[in-house]
């Protein structure tokens, strides 16, 4: 069930690296004119970082860097959207100029995708003039929010099933076109085996999967016809939906077609159960499918399924050998959104903070310093200003300078690869879908020693 | 806060109307492949409906069907989509050869955007042969799914705040750039008056609003002159957030500030308030401005904001004149999938049905008859088959036959006014956020018979 990559030319061309520079909040526009009148153009430093972990989540997964990358390089007013705006009436025409030729021109520093990180850690720094970073807040920060949540997910799907194929079949419930490809993305990360998105194996080279929908066997009058006509069309790759009518009988009938498809040198690779108490459902399939000699036929199961469903399945030993995820796996269900934030750290080498009640941030440029014990487990992150010098191994390291790229982009099976690792890593306490309250994390002294002393500016 | 309406000619490339073919699940094309070489191009009828509403809803609101017709019109396959898919060595030659020259050639029946419906009953139905009613399930299924439940929760904040204005500030969570752009659209439909995100607004014509961030006044050493630069670079429209530091200090600079600015012939329309208890605040900062003259400045409140924290600040009276909704409007954070499907009901002539445990399907193409009470309200929708005749308006009516669109689309501000003339048709016990277990709806006698009849058909 897999496909070649692709070419590494269309990844430019992906959904979530396109886009309208008035992909943006309304305010964002209006700041920006003031900052050119009042010529308010020092260096900004502005952190993403998300301030709570659900309380679902003990870890998380920083994914989206990529097309974080890819927007901030190519962001540009149309002409048309500059027009547009002045037919607004609400901008400055000097405001309407510096659009006009707007481009990013900053530094970023991000910990790389795949990185497991926690609450309060930055994990991409802006260094832009102020303009700038301020434009980039609305997207940075969708991109960034939408591929974490669901690398995590992902992760904890992986973590509940280390064995079993892992299949995204998200598309239809993610919420719209650049969801459903950035969760195949981001789930491919975090330890999926493949999409059923085709749009996402085009674009990212996921492997490819898919089975067969009830309609096909609808649209028969017979069962077992739907079952033959189908694998003789498609003679690799065969998975058969079995639930239409009635699952033991469509097992039943899966025998059948397999014995006669057989002495067509065809091999029926599963079948798939998409309804009703999927344990039993699978043990009763196992055993038709076995007692027919469809030994090597897997069973492939859906509907409703997240990282809890498969948990139970996999400790009741049910013989399971793929778990396709939808609905929950695409729009996180138990946890939809993350508490994040993109925030101003310093301005013209003055580090500020903000004190809203229960939103303070920490002030200045921070570094997370990470630390291993003996047998390579994370032992402990240190949250400390960037310039301190602090035992452990940095994890923001610069990947553009003056608007480029510092580098080229990983492929993404090196990005998966990379978070197995990290999750290989991470002490077994965490390594388990149970809340755990307290993160390996510790603020440093010189850190506390700085907001203090913001903290205290009068203003 | 309110801009001009976008030419409609930019409503064609809007988000959402244009994309991939690709964009499908992968068992699509191998279906469609094995449909074309077995000849399988009869007439089939899927339809669109919810099976069961989420917990928390008694109703819903349709909204998407602008987005779909697009997407059937325009749907094509690119030569290099073509020869990426024939580089797979998936499909047939025959496949390819009728992939690349595919057009949407059917006939399409829907209620209107912003109807109100309920579980079961389909919102849209497809006429069209097999290859190609089949194809696009997997794309209507999710622009019909993310705008109805956004419209959905928008038209249960409206509910919960009759009288003040609705923001929506979704952009940066909603679930990536499309979700962005539809989630504003679906929510001006179910009720709300504005949005911040700008490329909405540039091309659905949605009135823009905005107001600043933390950051705008971190910038400023002073918060007093962070108020006094926004507004004298934007006359119009000042809205001052007032919570970055300490919120009824802020409202009093607010007073001071506004002083000043009326000799200058400046007006302050607002302030927002964005963390800390809001009813609290709101009342401590609506003193404040009442007692510095500022009696005609609104007070907007932004953070967490959903229709039951609404409902909560109405009751008890505080003084907030605009509620400013993002994450958990736009992610449908209590809600954020429905249980939706795109089903085949008949083919070739033969009404057919799935029988799986817990999705049973109706066999058939089906109405949806409205019948109304004396006073007006909605009494009861009968669910019935196509061709019953049966007392009440049929709410399903043709919107598309030969893949073009049979008239030209409403404006979307008709389609709000049709909304909200819905929700007030919708009975009192309905108009609540708590939760209504039955829904005024009955199956006609016709259709129960038909499902026995396709039930006993033994597979």
């Amino acid at each position: 069930m897999t496909t070649r990559e692709s070419p590494q030319s269309r990844l430019q061309s992906a959904p979530g690296t396109q886009c309208s520079a008035l992909l943006t909040d309304w305010y964002q526009l209006s700041m920006l004119d003031a900052y050119y009148q009042l010529d308010m153009q020092e260096t900004a430093i502005f952190e993403f970082f998300v301030r709570r972990l659900p309380k679902q989540r003990s870890f998380l997964v920083a994914a989206g860097l990529e097309q974080v990358l890819e927007y901030l390089q190519n962001l540009r007013f149309t002409p048309e959207e500059i027009d547009w705006l002045a037919s607004t009436g609400r901008l400055s025409s000097i405001g309407l100029q510096r659009l006009a030729s707007f481009r990013f021109t900053g530094r970023v520093f991000a910990v790389p995708e795949g990185t497991v990180f926690f609450a309060s850690e930055p994990i991409l720094r802006v260094e832009a003039p102020l303009p700038e970073a301020q434009l980039v807040e609305s997207r940075v920060v969708s991109l960034l929010h939408y591929q974490t949540m669901i690398a995590s997910k992902a992760a904890r799907c992986r973590l509940a099933a280390p064995r079993a194929q892992l299949i995204d079949f998200g598309m239809r419930r993610a919420h719209g076109a650049e969801a459903s490809c950035l969760a195949s993305r981001a789930s491919y990360i975090g330890g999926f085996d493949s999409t059923a998105t085709v749009e996402a194996s085009y674009h990212y080279g996921i492997p490819l999967s898919g089975t067969m929908a009830h309609s096909f066997v609808q649209a028969h009058e017979l069962e077992s016809q739907a079952f033959l006509n189908f694998a003789r069309c498609h003679p690799q790759n065969i998975v058969l939906l079995i639930d239409t009518y009635d699952v033991i009988r469509g097992a039943q009938r899966v025998v059948e077609v397999a014995d006669r498809l057989r002495s067509d040198g065809i091999r029926v690779q599963g079948v798939r159960i998409d309804s009703g108490d999927l344990e039993t459902a699978a043990c009763g399939v196992r055993a038709v499918l076995d007692s027919g000699g469809c030994e090597d036929v897997q069973i492939f199961v859906s509907g409703s399924l997240d990282e809890y469903a498969i948990e139970r399945l996999v400790s009741a030993q049910a013989p399971i050998d793929a778990f396709c995820l939808g609905t929950r796996l695409a729009v996180s269900e138990d946890a939809p959104s993350l508490d994040c934030a993109y925030k101003l750290h310093q301005y013209a080498d003055r580090p500020v903070r903000k004190l809203s009640q229960y939103k303070e941030s920490w002030p200045g440029p921070r570094q997370v310093y990470r630390r291993y014990d003996p047998s390579g487990y994370l032992a402990m992150d240190v949250l400390a200003c960037e310039d301190e010098v602090i035992d452990g191994r940095p994890l923001l390291q610069e990947v553009m300078s003056n608007g480029r790229r510092s580098c080229e982009p990983p492929p993404l099976s090196e990005v998966r690869r990379y978070c197995a690792e990290q999750m290989e890593q991470l002490p077994p306490k965490y390594r388990t879908l149970e809340h755990v309250l307290e993160a390996p994390v510790k603020v440093s002294q010189g850190q506390h020693r700085l907001a203090d002393e913001v903290g205290q500016i009068p203003h």
